[in-house]
């Protein structure tokens, strides 16, 4: 199949904006600005453990995942970066890549452990925020 | 480096049990019994996030995060595998991968979202857990 078959879940779309398509997966920008929150999503179909996908789509995964990390470090100037495959409500494979810092609102336990309500962005915030994303995905690519 | 020169940082190694080194990867069998669950650390000195390695090691630790996930999935009959790379308070890289059920303390919210206690495996419980994993690495490494 090509990334044209490619569907994103309504939920996973419903909660984030679009951000660019790179060679495999869509990257979205959750909409919670508590935490700079990427969600990448191979444009493969029917797939949802890391396992199913294609060897060379695995590699493709990790180095796309290895950006994604490397532009929240710069963009952000996070202290950590934290990674997580879950998929127990959505099925389809979706990778959270996002930015910790020391005194977060969960720091320094995983985000899911403290509850909080996610605070949206504004539509000038939300264009900020993904103009700076693009800029920074474009320099690490060059 | 070669991985001789690896240390596991303490506070992984107290809480899990040693199953196995892999090309890259120490795996160990995490001390809760409530959940299969594998954590896997690359062999490697000061690395704190998955883009410090090198392209060739980002490669290898997503193979092996593919052949846990594979193995939870086979041992346990899992509904599905969670893998999680945080951080926040033990710096050395080290990744989750772990089995999830419908009907699980937790499911399908992730298992941090729910405070539960840990169950400690008995020895021989253990011991059969990580014979199981044996077994099964080795038929997936064939």
């Amino acid at each position: 199949m090509t990334a044209a078959d490619f569907v994103l879940d309504p939920r996973l779309k419903a909660g984030s904006f679009f951000i660019c398509d790179w060679d495999l997966c869509r990257v979205s920008l959750k909409n919670d600005k508590t935490f700079p929150w990427l969600v990448l999503v191979p444009q493969r179909r029917d797939i949802r453990e890391i396992f199913e996908l294609a060897e060379a789509d695995q590699m493709q995964l990790t180095r796309e995942i290895s950006r994604a990390a490397r532009a929240l470090k710069t963009v952000c100037s996070a202290d950590k970066i934290n990674i997580a495959a879950y998929g127990n409500m959505v099925p389809q494979l979706h990778i959270h890549v996002f930015a910790r810092f020391q005194g977060d609102p969960a720091w320094p336990k995983p985000v899911w452990a403290v509850h909080r309500d996610e605070i949206s962005y504004t539509d000038s915030e939300r264009e900020t925020e993904i103009e700076k994303f693009k800029n920074c995905f474009g320099k690490l690519e060059s």
